[in-house]
């Protein structure tokens, strides 16, 4: 056995005999113990800092003395006299072993940090940015010796920070040399650690010791909004978060008006590109605004979106979009400069597309699919992005499938005679009483059921404005539940349904919410129309997973996972009533919130994540499902509700759905089914 | 043996048996003979054309029947037809194998050709761009199996080229898609094949076949004047050559003057930035012109230059190149898009300098190394770089050394009474009458001396104006040579030379080499002071190579090399007689013409040169002249004509010098040798 003292380092377990005096820095090092640093040892940066223990510790079978390290020196106790320390803490690069020690790295001390995600099944992200700051001492330049500063400075990162063939952008190279002679020959760099394309490179300097950080963006560029994160590179920390509407709005709500506005106008493609670059920068320099940082401290960022966003956010007419066989210009992941695009970040900042699964799974898909990690899954999930387009992803470990379908707007609220967007005065929870089936309701900005007292008073401001997406779901399964909309989705007679509240409305029946009118409000109504739009939207919902589930050889999923800002707020028993998703146990039906904008993070945060999600995206199977014949099949037995086919066993568990039909024989009760125009929406 | 017809390459001299029916172009693949094509055998591009050789070869022992290839199919006939080919000629691509044959590859077919340079010590050019055209088929977007557009050409560019990773710059991504389409999933692109820095990219995409090619520039950024090469980076051909002056000159003659008035104007090098920016994309435009092309074909460009140009072209403050250390920002190559510096040539085109060797040594230096290929040499050889300052290499195989010297601008005539640039008029060549000590002598544009018949007719149009540089080093060795200029470099008086052309001028003497005043035009003389320069700029020279001698070990060296427009015109046995270069056999001082600019052009057409000069300049061993003590030692020796101690025994077998000195102890005689001012001069 060694007589060197033994240093232990928790929480790793990592252990080692090391010679007296050597630092615990060197120490964590040669054992491969995570343990931070910016300066290289030299008792500036504090990274380091690490808790000694002492005492007995019967489990490592060791004592550790008082004197286990060595005495403050000259560097430490400045450093702690002039910044101060947390009680217990030494420097790692200072504290020596002078004999057996057990050392606690405190989460802060580790370089790859992890930012903690409080749903059960998701990974934490480990921090590894793409961007990295390093301090360095540089060799002064030496007539008899002649090189470049650069290259004395590439030598110095070389070989305090093995990062070989380090290069510089032309910025840097025209700012470096006063740099260096301003900070003595001691810099800070943040490189850009180099990817597929790109060698290592060069991004910023500062004179001595740069007490910053720099910081990153991860945008969700959607349809209808742009959303970002401003992120803390080094810790992980959100720093801010903010959003705007997508100014290309005003070219076409949704996806297809806007690639029909391209194809329509001669630079309508390059106006949309404008547009959206412009909101981008606007949205940034709100951010940085919020944050407190200076946007030039922005040197990196990650975008999300669909296929149709990705190609006008970079530039390229989105034509082939529009028809089949929807042909991506490139689905691999994009990496640019910001400036390429037109972005007013820090000059050199980098920018990272995630790669689009195919012409209509996008960039916003592979983010979810890498915060959710379906292919890492043991069993099988079904994930869900609920938008105007369903991307859906069915898989475990062994394999991936992947489609979209075309669930149109309705469950956002759009196209429903009373719909509206979520806001203060949307009806989002509903129940029919079973007696009198008459509806109750909650609004946005109101914990009050619309028959407890005060709810007049609470809602005053707001008034009751219409029905927003999770309340149109909830408010079609209570009708079902109770007998007043029927599986072939026909709302009955006030006979037919034993309703006070449903009323002739031309050829078809509607039921009356809330009536608004005596205030001067809206008189709430759901139409046989409004059904329709329900129907068609959970019909492509279900239909595009069952149909992944056929693909993939099964009968049923273990869990669902509804992402997005809808499958936030939707509820669980509802979605089923309704057959949106397929049969489960409503405990394994969970919500992943905003997983495209987590995944988004994550590929900021972590670059091993973006050749990750690169090699998972290459690895799903897409299924398009305008070709697929079973699609039609399934599309049509989904219009029923829940289904017309399928037994939904676990859902008949739960609750008995009336099974009398309201079909006459006339009217317009077997469109659900018929051949509707179906097309591609935003 | 293999009853396989037998097939043999000349002139590579590979042969290899292959089945019947193997086209002639999967041999010479298969042999790894170096046989083009840009259309990968579709018949298409005709760059694989071969001639067979019929008969009997009794040096490879084979007989050659008439029907050895196979007839010609549709696809040869349909191009002869078209086209047109050499009698005689085949396409490798379509021609087959049918018995033994001994085919030639013509120099045109093969990809690495070759650029013959006319001096014997030149090495051939070989052509291997960092961009090449590409031919591929690209297999039509499948919704069954959904890829980007870019991915299948990836692909493409991997099955049928072997090209790995490629990827594509933005503008191409946008342009891309309608140019599949319209090209029927036949496109031609342009690859940068990537470097240190850059994975392998896409510059440029065509419909179809593209007929054309893609140029390159190799630029000599020199103080006075901007010179460039257009080529065709197939071929190597140059296409037009022009030269505009540099605009920086407003700012200052030389290069000291440039880097004083960046120190004195806080705007200064942007200005000089902009300038000289701005004069090169007038010279690129001018230089497309005179080719007769786009100048968005020019899809690269390599650009030597000294150290100031460098760092000003680049846009970095030169202020550490005008002080001790003289400290480069970056000494190695730099990599960059033209578009970063402002250039307007094609949007993606790559621009790559060259490294610089030292503060004072710059990348015309090392594109002097790579032309004159020290490095490679058996035998030792001294190239000199003659301009304002002098850039000087000693070396072999073994080891190279690299300095500058500050010679000023006297050899370009500048500092000099009668001094003027080489242009008509100007006097180029002197010889001095052994009895009548009257000089003789040729001006640019004429070929007559002045003594003969006609000379004044022949110089009507243009006069005699002045002594350019190589005149005036020929004016003052033939001085030497006949006794009116001794060793130290004082004038005697006419007594004492026996010349009558020797007049008192002041303290000193001065010698009248012609006087036009009665044609109105200037009386030209050579005064003391003109002595002392010639005598200064000429010890610099020489005592810079002299010290890297001294580092080397060596009393002689075997060849001297000049390079520069200057050594093209100068007489070797005068330069000798003046000691400005060690002595040597006559015929083994060369000149090298533009060397910098062979050298940037070699860069441009070979991208593996640029590797190896990379790798030979860090190898290079820099001396710096200004902290080295034998540098003065040797300097104030080489201030004597020729020098005041070394023996110059070549010379002196070919020419006996005079021996008088004609100090008589006052005037200025000492000053010679003496303390002047020494400063790095552009």
């Amino acid at each position: 056995m060694s007589s060197d003292p033994l240093v232990i380092f928790t929480p790793s377990g990592k252990r080692g005999h090391f010679p007296k005096g050597t630092p615990i820095l060197t120490a964590a090092r040669q054992l491969g113990v995570d343990l931070d640093s910016v300066c290289g040892g030299r008792g500036i940066c504090s990274k380091c800092q690490i808790t000694p223990s002492y005492g007995e510790f019967s489990k490592h079978k060791v004592t550790v003395r008082d004197d286990a390290l060595s005495e403050w020196n000259a560097v430490e106790q400045r450093y702690k006299d002039k910044r101060g320390l947390i009680d217990g803490r030494r420097l790692g690069c200072q504290a020596a072993v002078q004999g057996d020690v057990v050392i606690d790295v405190p989460p802060e001390s580790q370089v790859h940090k992890q930012v903690v995600r409080k749903r059960a099944e998701a990974r934490d992200i480990v921090i590894n940015p793409t961007t990295k700051l390093y301090y360095v001492e540089v060799q002064e330049p030496d007539m008899h010796d002649p090189s470049g500063d650069l290259e004395r400075l590439r030598n110095a990162l070389r070989d305090q920070w093995e990062l070989e063939d380090v290069t510089a952008d032309l910025h840097i190279l025209q700012a470096m040399q006063p740099v260096l002679r301003k900070g003595g020959w001691k810099v800070t760099v943040a490189v850009h650690l180099g990817d597929a394309e790109n060698a290592p490179r060069i991004m910023a300097i500062w004179p001595g010791y740069y007490e910053g950080t720099v910081y990153g963006l991860a945008v969700d560029l959607g349809s209808t909004t742009i959303a970002a994160h401003l992120c803390d590179l080094a810790t992980g920390e959100v720093i801010a978060s903010s959003g705007v509407m997508n100014p290309q709005i005003r070219f076409g709500e949704d996806l297809m008006s806007r690639v029909s506005y391209s194809m329509m106008n001669a630079s309508g493609a390059d106006e949309m590109t404008r547009a959206v670059r412009e909101g981008m920068n606007g949205l940034f320099s709100q951010i940085a605004t919020e944050g407190g940082i200076d946007k030039e401290l922005i040197v990196d960022a990650v975008f999300v979106c669909n296929p149709v966003m990705h190609h006008l956010f970079l530039g390229i007419d989105p034509f082939e979009l529009g028809q089949a066989p929807f042909a991506l210009a490139t689905s691999d992941a994009v990496r640019l400069r910001a400036a390429d695009l037109g972005l007013n970040i820090h000059r050199s900042a980098r920018v990272y597309l995630l790669p689009c699964i195919a012409g209509h799974v996008g960039a916003d898909a592979a983010a979810v699919a890498l915060s959710e990690a379906p292919d890492k899954s043991d069993d099988l999930v079904l994930v869900v992005d609920v938008g105007t387009n369903a991307e859906i992803l069915l898989g475990n470990k062994e394999k991936v499938l992947a489609c979209s379908s075309p669930t149109g707007p309705a469950f956002e609220g759009a196209q429903i005679s009373s719909g509206q967007r979520a806001a203060p005065g949307a009806i989002e929870r509903v129940e029919i009483d079973p007696a009198t089936k008459v509806a109750r309701f909650k609004v946005i900005g109101s914990d009050l059921w619309s028959d407890e007292e005060g709810f007049d008073v609470a809602i005053a401001t707001t008034g009751v404005t219409g029905i927003c997406g999770s309340g149109i779901i909830e408010m079609v399964a209570e009708m079902r539940i109770h007998g007043i909309v029927d599986a072939p989705g026909l709302i009955g007679t006030a006979e037919q349904t034993g309703s006070p509240m449903v009323f002739a409305d031309g050829r078809t029946n509607s039921y009356l919410v809330y009536d608004g009118t005596a205030q001067g409000g809206p008189k709430i109504t759901v139409t046989n129309r409004d059904i329709r739009e329900i129907q068609m939207a959970k019909a492509a919902l279900y239909s595009g997973a069952r149909l992944l589930m056929d693909k993939f050889g099964v009968e049923k999923v273990d869990r669902v996972v509804l992402a997005g800002a809808f499958g936030a707020h939707i509820s669980t028993k509802h979605a089923m009533v309704l057959g949106m998703i397929p049969d489960a146990p409503l405990d394994k039906v969970t919500s992943a919130g905003n997983a495209a904008g987590t995944g988004a993070r994550i590929a900021l945060l972590n670059r091993e994540a973006r050749a990750e999600i690169e090699q998972t995206v290459r690895a799903i199977h897409k299924i398009e499902t305008a070709i697929e014949p079973r699609f039609q099949e399934h599309f049509v037995n989904a219009s029923a509700i829940p289904n017309a086919v399928e037994p939904f066993p676990i859902l008949n568990s739960i609750v008995t759905l009336p099974s009398e039909t309201f079909n006459t024989g006339g009217g317009d009760g077997g469109e659900a089914g018929g051949g509707r125009r179906r097309r591609r929406r935003g």
